[in-house]
């Protein structure tokens, strides 16, 4: 029998949940839930409906996993606590600052209504996290390296648009390659927030726009901007649709470290990704992990996990006989 | 109170794994047990003792955890299922084609006496296993590809001293760097043996012996050389005394595949290794999944698990909540 999904909230996550199931035979899309009105939300999977999420409720039996496809600003932490109650949850909530809280708040409503809830599933974090846990526990000695992009930073990019006299823009932040040189050669560099990242925008300006004063207010903007190394292309709105539609991003963990007696050894445990579709490869990310929490109610435990809590051969749709011989 | 750590074995992976326990605040190495004569055995820890593998069975009691550090050809088909009848047992059987058997023999000792069998841990077996599953599960239509060195074959730089006339020998295994570039560029080459890997051998010759004759049969070895280019260099008993005593080692494991409805995004994730000793490093895995071990027999858990099975969780010394604090 396949494993019935559910979507809530049908943006950029959503849609790319939608094709990330087409991908794996194991799996049905049931559901789609949305705030909009569901006869102006049109999806691309036939035997699935689309529904307002006051009727959510109603789906309890018929759905094995609630993907929660909302940010993390406002929707995931009063969401995925809440549809915890009647579902097996996966979300990507990533403020990682929050994540202490959010945990506990999933755990409790998880607890209590006898599900599993997975949270924070994604890339970073995500994947990025497990190799960060995998590159610390075999080099217990070392320096950690998180690296992102070329990527567009979406928050960069609506920074950017807030600014007076900007019809549009986007954000690429980009690894500074002289620095992930060092790192992998070993040196152990202590980086400053400058030497890591700079950051590149394309600025579609309205009509007549103080250019000057447009770039000098993106460069000095607090937090986003200021203690970067940041490049300003002023283009068309044209130039910006054929070449910057695009999401795409990725990013380095590094992990380097020392063995032996006397630390006498050097290694370089390496992991990058490169996505031309960060909201479809986080999908991906978010249904292999609901396999895993259908997996894990079904034996009868409960409550939320991360990705540091799922043994991996639950992710995968071989049996542990078939993963042995084909991958071990 | 310390996880006690047992070796059995005291080669270069052996020692590395007693190195790997000064690293690992936690445990402690109780014994080391060797088929040569204890008083011939001088290990660098103080507090630990050398001992005939025929005193093992007394130390049931006083170790939480054996490594076995002997090899795949016939040390741990036979001594990883009898020592699981008295101990949690980690080890790193890298026979790939036998591992199924193998999982089956350590399971029924464990099961049986009630212990933890960790198998085939290390880098490949190991690490490389874990990131083709987790490439697998998110790019579920891909490619994977695993590429190996630069770095010492052990069985091959063996096979050149069986030579007539051949003193000593060092072989290097390197990827064809066009190969690894049009991976990562997403090409999805079709690469036969030749297009992948090279080899490089380093031979000590004995004096006035044939070198071109020595070279031909290196280069048309069958199995070892015949489907590869080879080089060969003759160099002094010094200069590869000087130049070639390391084993570094290490390697790629690329995962490329498509997302979205009609596969129009592409990815490509990269897990890479760049070690300057490989049984230091495949000590550091052993080590890790010994604390897994341990924790799973705790649980009341027992029977034969392999990478895939274990929790990222429970290999580090951090509490839950100290990991989605600081790794997540």
């Amino acid at each position: 029998m396949s494993i019935r999904i559910g979507i809530l909230g049908y943006g950029n996550l959503g849609r790319g949940v939608e094709c990330a199931i087409k991908h794996n035979p194991d799996m049905e899309l049931t559901a789609v839930f949305t705030r909009r009105d569901p006869a102006a939300v049109s999806i691309l999977t036939d035997t699935a409906g689309v529904y307002p999420v006051s009727e959510i409720g109603s789906f309890a039996d018929k759905i094995d996993v609630l993907i929660l496809c909302g940010g993390s600003a406002t929707d995931l932490p009063a969401q995925t606590p809440e549809y915890a109650k009647l579902f097996n949850v996966v979300d990507s909530f990533d403020t990682h600052a929050k994540i202490p809280e959010h945990f506990d708040a999933v755990d409790k409503a998880a607890r209590e209504s006898g599900h599993i809830g997975i949270i924070s599933i994604g890339w970073d974090p995500g994947m990025f996290s497990l190799n960060r846990l995998y590159g610390n526990v075999i080099l217990t000695e070392g320096s950690d390296y998180t690296f992102w992009g070329r990527g567009v930073s979406q928050g960069h990019s609506d920074a950017i648009r807030r600014i007076d006299g900007v019809r549009d823009a986007r954000q690429y932040t980009i690894p500074v390659q002289e620095a992930l040189d060092a790192v992998r050669r070993g040196e152990n560099p202590v980086l400053t927030t400058r030497e890591k990242h700079t950051r590149e925008c394309f600025v579609v300006a309205e009509e007549g726009a103080d250019l000057s004063r447009i770039e000098q207010e993106i460069k000095t903007m607090p937090n986003y901007f200021d203690e970067y190394d940041t490049t300003v292309h002023f283009i068309s709105e044209e130039e910006l649709k054929r070449d910057h539609s695009g999401i795409p991003h990725g990013g380095f963990v590094i992990r380097t470290g020392c063995t032996g007696w006397e630390n006498e050894n050097s290694h370089v445990i390496e992991y990058s990704l490169k996505l031309d579709s960060n909201p479809e490869f986080t999908s991906s990310v978010l249904v292999a992990y609901a396999r895993a929490a259908c997996r894990l109610h079904a034996e009868g435990q409960k409550g939320c996990k991360t990705i540091f809590d799922i043994p991996p051969a639950y992710l995968s749709v071989k049996t542990g006989e078939e993963l042995r011989k084909s991958m071990l």
